[in-house]
C-alpha cells in the first residue's frame, strides 16, 4: 500500500522496539509521567534518534526539544522559517501506546523517507518532543507547549505540585532541566519560535471517526474549546462509627453531587464533562474525610456551552470550581489543511475535542495543521489504543509526502 | 481533684511529651500507621518505659506487645491469671494524640500510681499495645488483636497489600517481626491468651457523652455492630475529551450513587455509614476512570440494621459490597462492668460504636471492660480530638483504683 522505502520502515519498527517497555505497567498500558525516570528514558530515547540522524539537537527554555535538520537559525533570519513536525512522549497513567509517540516515531521516519528519497529540503525541518503534554504530574495540559508561547504563567505553573509534593520547577531541575526563570517575565522562548515557519502535529485519532469514514488518514481541522476546573470540597475530619449523621461535614456528598451533574449537565448542553482524578484526605476507611479534591474535564462545541456544564457542576458541589487551564476553539489554519488535503489527494477532514501542542502552537499564531491516524478502538488515554501497522505505515507516508510539499 | 502522687503526674507528663512529635503532621494531627517506622519509634518507646519500670517484654505470634509486673505464666498455671490493660499507639492517617496512647500512657501511670502507693499486686498486672489497631494501612481493623485470638486468617489477612503494594506479611517482617505462619493453622496465640484473667481498655471517648452528662469518665457497656466492606466499580478508561457520553461506562457514577446511598439508607436505618477512601484508576485528569474502589464504614443498633444499609449501597452502585471485616454487637462483661461502677463511685455508663481490642478480646470470651475518659470536642480520628490534662489524670486514677480492686 504505502510507497516507503524497506530500510525507512525498518527503521521505524525498530524505534517502536525501543520504546516497547519504557513505562510499561501490568496492565499493557503506560506511565510516562513528565520529569519522571521514564520521561528521562523516553528523552534520552529522542537525543539518540536526533544522533543517528546527525539532526542538531536544542533544549528550549521550557525544556522542549527539538531537533533540526538544516540551520533554522539561518533560515529565520531569512524570513524562510523551518517546517517542525513532531509531537510528545508523555502519557496519562495508564495510556497507550501511541498518543503521542506514534507523532514522534513518524516524524523521524517521515524524514528517513524524505532522505532516502534523496529530497533536498529548501527549508529546514524540525522534529519536536513537547514535554509533560498530558499534564498528568502537575494538572496543566500542554505545559510544555504553553511555556513555550508564553500562554502559561511560570510563576504560578512552576510552582505547582504532584501527589508526592514535589513542584515542577523541582522536578524539571532534578530532570536535569532547571528553568531559568527570575520571576519577572514569562518563559516565551523568542528564539525558538521564530525558527518555526509552520508546525504539522501527527496524532492517532481518538475516535472511531476515520473507522466509520473507512480511511487510514484525516486531516484535522479544529479543537474543541476545553479546559480544566478544580473542586475543593471543605468537610470536617471525624470518626465514621461515633459522630452523628446530623453533626457530619462530609465533603463526599459535595464529590457525588458534582458527578452526577458533570454528567447530567453535559447531556444537557451538548457536551463532555468527567471527574477522572479525586484525592480525599485523610483517606482513612474509618474516618469521615476533611477535604476532597476533585478535578473536572469539560469540552463543548462553544465556550458558552463549557462554562455552563462547569458552572452547574460547582453549584451542585456548592463551591466554585477553579479553572486550572482552558483553551478555547482553535481552527487550524486553513490555507495550511487545504493544502494538506489536496497533497493526500482529498483526505478527510476531522474535529477533535482533545487538546494538543499543535492547538498551543496554533493559538500562538505558528501556521499550525495536524493528521490524524485511524483508531480501531477508538479508545485513547488507555490500553485498548490502537492503531495497525499498516495504518501506521501510511500516516508516516502522508507526512512525508506534506513535508515534501513544504519544503520544496 | 486526682488523688495520684506527684511523681506519677511527672512520669505521665513526660509520657505524651515523648510521644508529641512521633509521626506528628502539619495539619496537627497524627500520621502512625502499622509497621511504619512511626509505628517503630512508638514502640521503641513502649519497649523503654517497660524498660524503666523493670517489666517483662514479650511479643506475641501476631507481634502485640506485653509489659508484665509479675510472672503471668506462674499466676496462669495457678489458675488466677492477670489483670492487664492498655490499648494500640498506631493512629489513623491525621488522627489525634489520644486514641490508643491515652489507654497506654495511662496503663503505666496507673501501675506507677499503684507502686507509689506501696501495692503487692495479688495477681500479676500486664500492660498491652495491640499493633494495626486502626486498620488505617491494610483495611482490617484490630488486625493484631484479632490475629492474636485467631478471629483473622492469616492467609487473607497477610497477604493484603497496602497502597505502595506492600503486604502485611512484609511490612512486619521488615518491621522485625517475620511472622511464623505456616498456612496451616491461625494465628491464635494460646500461651498469651492464657494468661489473661481480665482485660480493661481506657479510651479517649468518641463522641459527647460525657459532656452532657458533665463526668470525666464512664465504663463502656457495649461496641455496636460494626464493620467494613470494599465495593469494586468496573468502567472502562477512556479519553475524557474524545469518548461521546453515550459510549462510556465511567464507575465514578457509581461511585456517586453509593455515597448518597450510604448516607440515605444510614438516616433511614438508624445507622451510621461512611465512605472515607476512594481509590480512582488511572486517576488522570483528563481520564474516563477505568476502576474505582471505595470503602464502606457502616455501624448501627443491630447487625440486621447494619447488613440493610451496606446491601442498598451495593444495589446502588450495582456491585455487591465484599465484606473485609463485621463485629456482631459487643456487650463486654457486665460482672465486671458492675464492679468497676462501683469501685468508680457510681460512674455513669456508655456504650460505642467504635470498634476496639476490647471487643476482639470480649469475643474470645476474655472477661472485658473499658473506661472512657471525656473529649469535650466529640472529635476522633482528626486533629481537634481533645482530652483535658484533669480528666486524663482522673482517668489513670480510675484506672488504677480499678486495678487494685482487680489485684488485691
Amino acid at each position: 500500500m504505502t510507497g516507503l522505502a524497506a530500510p525507512v520502515v525498518r527503521e521505524f519498527d525498530r524505534m517502536w522496539a525501543d520504546l516497547h517497555l519504557v513505562g510499561r505497567c501490568p496492565s499493557g498500558g503506560y506511565r510516562r509521567l513528565a520529569w519522571t525516570a521514564e520521561d528521562a528514558c523516553l528523552r534520552e530515547w529522542f537525543t539518540g534518534e536526533a544522533g543517528r540522524r546527525g539532526l542538531d539537537l536544542t533544549t528550549d527554555r521550557a525544556g522542549n526539544l527539538w531537533a533540526w535538520w538544516g540551520d533554522p537559525d539561518a533560515a529565520a533570519a531569512a524570513g524562510d522559517p523551518g517546517i517542525v513536525t513532531g509531537s510528545h512522549l508523555d502519557s496519562v497513567p495508564g495510556g497507550g501506546a501511541y498518543d503521542g509517540p506514534l507523532g514522534v516515531v513518524s516524524a523521524f521516519a517521515a524524514l528517513d523517507e524524505l532522505r532516502a528519497a534523496g529530497h533536498r529540503p529548501a527549508r529546514p525541518v524540525g522534529v519536536a518532543c513537547f514535554g509533560d503534554e498530558e499534564g498528568a504530574r502537575f494538572g496543566i495540559a500542554c505545559a510544555g507547549s504553553r511555556l513555550l508561547t508564553g500562554a502559561l504563567d511560570p510563576g504560578n505553573a512552576l510552582g505547582l505540585r504532584d501527589a508526592d509534593g514535589v513542584s515542577m520547577g523541582e522536578a524539571m531541575s532534578s530532570a536535569g532541566h532547571p528553568v531559568r526563570y527570575d520571576g519577572r517575565q514569562a518563559l516565551r522562548d523568542d528564539e525558538t519560535l521564530r525558527r518555526v515557519g509552520a508546525f504539522v502535529e501527527l496524532h492517532i485519532e481518538q475516535g472511531r471517526g476515520l473507522v466509520h469514514l473507512g480511511r487510514p488518514v484525516a486531516v484535522g481541522t479544529s479543537i474543541w474549546p476545553h479546559g480544566r476546573w478544580r473542586l475543593e470540597l471543605r468537610g470536617e475530619a471525624n470518626h465514621a462509627g461515633t459522630t452523628p449523621l446530623a453533626d457530619r461535614r462530609d465533603p463526599m456528598l459535595g464529590l457525588a453531587a458534582a458527578i452526577l451533574e458533570a454528567r447530567s449537565a453535559a447531556q444537557r448542553l451538548g457536551c463532555v464533562a468527567t471527574i477522572g482524578k479525586v484525592m480525599v484526605q485523610p483517606g482513612g476507611v474509618n474516618a469521615i474525610p476533611s477535604h476532597v479534591t476533585a478535578w473536572l474535564d469539560a469540552r463543548g462545541p462553544a465556550p458558552a456551552a463549557v462554562t455552563s456544564v462547569v458552572e452547574a457542576v460547582g453549584a451542585a458541589a456548592q463551591t466554585p470550581a477553579v479553572p486550572e487551564s482552558f483553551s478555547a476553539a482553535t481552527v487550524f489554519d486553513v490555507d495550511l489543511a487545504d493544502r494538506l488535503a489536496a497533497t493526500l489527494d482529498g483526505a478527510p477532514r476531522l474535529a477533535t475535542a482533545a487538546g494538543h501542542d499543535a492547538g498551543v502552537l496554533a493559538a500562538a499564531g505558528i501556521p499550525t495543521a495536524m493528521l490524524f491516524v485511524r483508531n480501531p478502538t477508538g479508545v485513547s488515554h488507555a490500553a485498548e489504543e490502537l492503531a495497525e501497522h499498516g495504518d501506521c505505515l501510511d500516516g508516516v507516508d502522508a507526512l512525508a509526502r506534506v513535508l515534501l510539499d513544504l519544503t520544496r
